[in-house]
């Protein structure tokens, strides 16, 4: 049985490998950027990199990869099997048999593929924000929102393996079109891009003067302006936060009735970068859960390992299925 | 151990109580009103006429009561201990001890507790439209909407026991008031309130002609009205169906991406009446699910046991906690 596992996290832009031990030690760690690269058999740019960046990792701690398990976390639909059924935001890999991929060219047969977000939400139960606690929700504010539900103490699967894609529940019925294909899905409106929608709304209805007033047109006002405005004490940029907060809170409400998880352990740019984002979701969850008064407190967590919790979970996988 | 036991459903408006069999064969059943009496301590009415149907029920066939296990299915936030946490449809018994009050009664520890939708979707799990499948959620169309949900092959219990409250997640946000103190409530829109609501818009605007001549106004005509006209042709009245069903499909999205269920079972009045409502939702999801494509056939199906699965069911939980 190895001591250390190697976990890969490929995101939409780029892909953190680690080294890591039995006990969720990081013992080494590497990134590259996630090719996009659509001309190529699906998902072989993005094996190949991997694949790099595994056997890199390996040489450098001398480690035999017939012996050392290998877990890769990959955004979409991933099925049980290691086939990435669907993957809206990485297309050039969508379809592909990652796991077959990878163990060719590792001539290995110990690799192991999970979803991205149910691997963060692996690692946060096992060391984290979400440690003990048996009915929790992993949310990954990126781009996109991405989830991993633990469910009665352990990873909700769901048929196919796809359970989690709580970023494509509608919360505005004929909303906004999605890059899904649908409309009004809540990744639109409480993930960075409904952060960037709500600036070009506050810019146009003329709430945003003194953030125009340095950065010139919404379009150069980023996320990250409004997160540093906001922690400044701006209160245009503090509303714009209020507002997403609203929309993540909104859709936690829903995670709650539906699944009765207690707890919500937060990841991804948004939540790391802003002091106000989690409590005011935290207030805004009294007024929107059914029978709030009537339920044991629902906490909300930052992520304890920020943009390294999908690969340590790739690593617990990897172990965990290799056992 | 007892050959049968006693599953009471106890509704919004009436209670059936039922003796079962352990292979799920019905041999008597039982109705009465619920009460709805609030100036007595907090559900102590409806466990009055609860304890009185099981009693009559065990007379008639001879049953000792504390050898007979009994199982009851309440509306709202029931509590794994067996308490009513929060019951908006019964209100006079919202906040009860209810197994504690009935284990009074009946002088017996064998009474189990547990949410009509839950005990529904044991029942279909065990016996009926669920029998073999490990994801599945029930969903039961009253005026409210319920849910029971199977996971990964066990009724899905969440923190405190709440989980299935599908019925208030949110799909439209800002939207009509809901009994629970939320707005836009799934339950709202695809339950027979939400079709109430469709009438009274396509009476305002001028799309209910025939159904208004024959009934005089908006108000007179019910949902059952539709339901039968639909069933003869009638097209106004087929296409109040069809809206509804576009809302009964857009929350059995949701859930589909959130738990990767691969089923549903629908119960309830309005999915029974009508030839309509689950082929018009099986068609919707198709445009409605993240990754339809690359996903197995979703199903739809109708309950197997109609208005018993929840006295069913909670049959059924009294044989499994007593064992």
């Amino acid at each position: 049985m190895s001591d250390v596992a190697i976990g890969v996290d490929v995101g939409g832009t780029k892909a953190l490998a680690l080294v890591m031990r039995r006990d969720g030690a990081v013992l080494d760690e590497m990134l590259a950027a996630t090719p996009h690269d659509t001309t190529r058999q699906a998902g072989e740019a993005t094996a190949v990199v991997v694949g790099d960046l595994v056997e890199r990792l390996a040489a450098r701690h001398e480690l035999d990869l017939r012996a050392t398990p290998v877990g890769v976390g990959l955004p979409g639909l991933m099925r049980k099997d290691g086939r990435l059924a669907y993957a809206p935001n990485l297309q050039s890999a969508s379809g592909a048999d990652f796991a077959a991929l990878l163990r060719g060219s590792l001539a290995s047969d110990r690799v192991f593929c999970e979803n991205d977000a149910n691997c963060a939400a692996l690692a946060e139960h096992a060391w984290g924000a979400g440690r003990g606690v048996d009915d929790f929700v992993m949310v990954t504010l990126g781009t996109g929102i991405g989830g991993g539900i633990i469910a009665d103490g352990s990873l909700l699967q769901g048929r196919s393996g796809f359970s989690g894609e709580i970023g494509h529940m509608v919360v505005e019925a004929h909303g906004i079109p999605c890059t899904c294909g649908g409309m009004g899905c809540w990744e639109r409106y409480a993930s960075g891009s409904g952060l960037r929608r709500l600036i070009n709304e506050a810019a146009k209805e003329g709430r945003l003067a003194t953030l125009l007033e340095s950065h010139g047109c919404a379009e150069e006002v980023r996320p990250e302006d409004v997160t540093l405005a906001a922690n400044e004490g701006l209160e245009e940029a503090i509303d714009l936060l209020r507002q997403v907060s609203w929309w993540l809170a909104l859709g936690l409400s829903n995670l709650v009735v539906i699944l009765d998880c207690g707890h919500f352990v937060i990841g991804g740019g948004l939540s790391s970068a802003s002091q106000f984002v989690l409590p005011f979701a935290r207030e805004y969850l009294a007024g929107l859960v059914e029978g709030y008064e009537s339920r044991p407190t629902i906490t909300v967590a930052n992520s304890a390992f920020g943009p390294r919790s999908g690969a340590m979970g790739a690593a617990l996988v990897a172990f965990e299925r290799s056992a």
